[in-house]
């Protein structure tokens, strides 16, 4: 930690500070600069006390405190610098193959999830979307099919051989869900719902976190280092928007994440254009910038007949649009070198 | 609902989207403008399909659809006019006399309750608070002394006589918290863990709801809304800062939200300026302005020693600056004409 | 304009607001609705009073007032449905060729100026950037060269043939940096002086303007009507990061505005990755997403040695990093079909 | 200057960054702590180098650099540690009396301006405000009287006394404006345009500086500093509300910013809660959060007819609710100990 000091402070005060800092187990460094002293305390910030009170234990003479170290470790690339691959079934996620997860928002009866799941096999998605709970911001919207949706996805699954994704939204159904599921994916809702995330964690199930509305990227790799803190060392990141004060757009696609999260961590990096467009219209050009900047999956909305969808219809896509939207990527994939 | 229709739309096209609007159960009532042509859509937009949609299955067509109803009942203002007061034990919330909720962020020691509960009965308060589990960002943080905890605060209630708050993090959970707690608060990370608001509600406790780092206010009574529905009509709103852009403090404290809540809904309003402000300098003042503006607590971290705290230790009070503050409150607290 | 009325209002207070819609030149249209009555003001909304006024005048009887116009007029697809294109010497931007503009972020010196001039030219760029006059945060900060860097800025012209784009502080300096320059730009701290865009405007130079770090996209583009307004018709739209809670990165690239953009307005998008990112590093990813997104050209800092630039060293690439960004952005221009 | 290294770092690499510490001008001091190597670098940060260009120039070796400095000087409590005073005719702003600046939003009529400047004396303000020039979003709205506008004040100030405040859009009007007017206003989209700031300060009269909808407290600090530093010590900080993700109201006023800027700073602050709610049924709620939290000065809207305003209509007081405001500002300004 680095604590930088006040102007003019008496020695008095500096040695009652100094002596503070040793008391929390850390040895300072002191450093009088010109127009400033610095105290650089050195210890393990991970196994020590945050000092970041010393400015209000001594608000007179501290002016602030800085951490140097970073608070996530296990997702980090320096405790991995190659990266990570996810293995889902036969298919392998962060390596050279790029994937598509395609699938209507809210799983809503055995004909519409068969039709979408045969439709985007079909187009090239490998793994099959579908929401069986869904966590809605009114309690007098479509909360989801539970249990029965599950089924439904096990029978789309068996039929197309695609690798199904669903949400978890309770602790109470993570061994449910992780009978039914390949991926378990954690909404951004609940991107930060810790309990949750460790339940799902110990299932032993890929885990897709997505990222949450206002969270900082620190944030969501603390919380993917839950996962990993947890023994599963299957992590994907989800960015699917941001919240801005832009309202055209329901959330803000926040695209520089896909280089960022590369950079720090070694795991995967999914992005859901859906989510973070709120209309179909423009999700089509979001795949092309997520493919271009190095995202290493997408998952999509896709539904057969948006306009009748029971949650969401705005931002699903229909089975041609989806069709269409595969064989435009096919360019941006090869630019990448991917397949 | 309201459609707007692009210009120079041809009328063969209109009649398909009116079409559709019957088929999802409204009668279209059509208003030919200026510069557009708009559908009042009529019926009840609650129990009807989102013709949201349209703009997806009608690109060329639809401009944009703009909801016209509130879609929060049982929270609303017309619902219920007057104010709403909630007991907690021999205390009402949200009537004539104004309250604080005080005490540690984490229970941490019987001795640093004990201590802190007698200092903040001593100065005015009326209700102790104190984290016996604590969502952390980290999974290397203090995660709460757990049902230890509990028993820690339950102890204090009983020697003190001040009503309790704790917050809860896991359905399973639910049960042994209202246990031991007077008031069962949900933090802001859960604010839309919606398994989590219906389980707490079910216990039948008082609720307070923190709002969310990102949730616009319409989104906060919503999630209200799950409390009452789930037929427990205590429900206390706790803003206590959303997440913008200034650095300078850790969140920002939307004051705002005291006389907005008020206006929309019949819930009493607490104000949490310690996390809104993330240093304790900062607290006196904020908890002075949350006063005057019209809220019907507040609730402030306190520790005998701030500097020691396992978790957040910046923005607590000491013992002395909390009897400073309820003794600056009191003539703010007379200007609302409150006691 | 669409008026809803709150519930239960009694006729004669309807009566009234009624009358002072007519008053206020528009025909109102009742619709009573199921849970409320609403009102369609027709009337042309760019002539005619805001009627959100409404809601202050009889705050008992209105809930709410929502525009139904678009209120940019010249810069819209309507306006003008086919793309616009603008010419910059013997360049069209916003047609089948990508273009690049490219340059250091302040003017320093001859010899910093041309040698990166001649290395943008070589590595493929057309436009040669560089900061004369520079809005600084803090007055103790370089504030550019000013009228010396634009002579310089024209000596690269005429040496290299590269077309030049430089930044307007005042409207007094409007006639001296429209002699010097071939594209005028507007800063995103400017992008609401109305003031300074009319000077801009009126020299007949194209301007870019660049997005305000809280714009919304509606007043972006009609900021951009102020200069279609005052006869201009030659408008770039540049997008450079809007400001988020996110602090990894100096502002979040919204990418996003590339679709949206060309969907409200028929004028060019171009992106500024290294205002967006402040990092050096995430600029090339940037790039890649930007082309991949349909952006009609790039506005990329570039240094002959960043690390003694004379501002803003972290985002600027050297010469080496952009020439590879030169080759590297190849297959993902052909991939949108672009030279 | 602190200088983070990555882990692992060879001491050839580390040398050759504190080779390049030295050459920008500061002497590198090295800390080798448990997880990280950190360098402080003596020097005074104002007038050397920004050493952030360090990790685009050693991306391998450097992982983050810190400042450690406060860009801004006068405007600091440290170059002033009393509260400064800014005298406006008879009048001390930053003193013991609490003022009220009141008025309509823009001057339309000798009628509408002098009804108005009578009721608010009456009901105790002593500045009048008024705009002369408008800045609009929309090319097409009403963009003030100009100096007719400015003539008007006057003569309500000859005929009431008031002192008055007037917002400047233009550089070159700044002369005009200071003949007319006692206070400058700087309006939030001007608040970063530099060359306005110091054509206002040269003038001479106190400056009104707006904090701009996406500005950093540091960063409305340092464009206070434009003003001190072009030798006019005038200045009052003005928060009018910040732009974050809640559409409720227009903006979201920070409060907070009172004690900050009152810490950082020794200038007075002032509040202007019209433009924060956009709400007139608010603003007498936030004046008086306002008060109660230490600021020196309201600016409030008053307009005779509020729905017949030619401007933001929607948000102005009428004269009965501004005098019954003032009123009930009364215990709250007591409550202060003020006047």
């Amino acid at each position: 930690m680095i604590i930088v000091f006040k102007p003019g402070i008496p020695r008095k005060k500096e040695s009652a500070v100094l002596k503070e800092i040793r008391k929390l187990g850390y040895t300072p460094h002191v450093m009088r600069g010109v127009a400033r002293t610095v105290v650089g305390a050195i210890g393990d910030e991970l196994t020590h006390a945050n000092l970041e009170t010393l400015t209000a234990q001594f608000p007179d003479a501290v002016e602030s405190v800085m951490p140097i170290q970073k608070r996530f470790k296990l997702v980090s690339r320096e405790a991995h610098p190659a990266n990570s691959t996810v293995r889902v079934r036969e298919h392998v996620l962060g390596g050279k193959r790029f994937h598509v997860m395609a699938g209507p928002c809210s799983v809503e009866s055995e004909k519409q999830l068969l039709t979408t799941a045969k439709a985007v096999k079909a187009a090239g998605a490998t793994i099959l979307r579908g929401g069986a709970f869904k966590p809605r911001t009114s309690p007098y919207e479509f909360q989801g099919l539970g249990e029965k949706g599950l089924k439904l996805l096990d029978k789309a699954r068996r039929e197309t051989g695609l690798a199904v994704i669903t949400e978890l939204l309770s602790e109470n159904h993570a061994g449910m869900v992780a009978e039914y599921t390949d991926i378990i994916q954690i909404g951004a809702r609940n991107s930060q719902n810790f309990q949750l995330l460790i339940a799902a964690a110990k299932t032993g199930k890929p885990i897709l976190l997505k990222r949450g509305l206002s969270m900082k990227i620190e944030e969501w790799l603390l919380a993917g280092e839950y996962v990993l803190a947890n023994e599963n060392p299957n992590l994907l990141f989800c960015e699917r928007g941001i919240r801005t004060f832009e309202t055209y757009t329901r959330n803000t696609l926040d695209l520089a994440a896909i280089p960022i999260v590369k950079h720090e961590s070694h795991c995967p990096v999914v992005i859901d254009p859906s989510q973070g467009a709120g209309r179909a219209d423009l999700v089509a050009t979001m795949c092309k910038g997520a493919v271009a900047m190095g995202a290493d999956a997408l998952l999509v909305e896709v539904h057969p007949n948006p306009v009748e969808a029971w949650s969401d219809g705005a931002q699903q896509l229909s089975l041609e649009a989806f069709a269409k939207l595969m064989k435009d990527l096919k360019p941006f994939i090869a630019a990448v070198g991917r397949e």
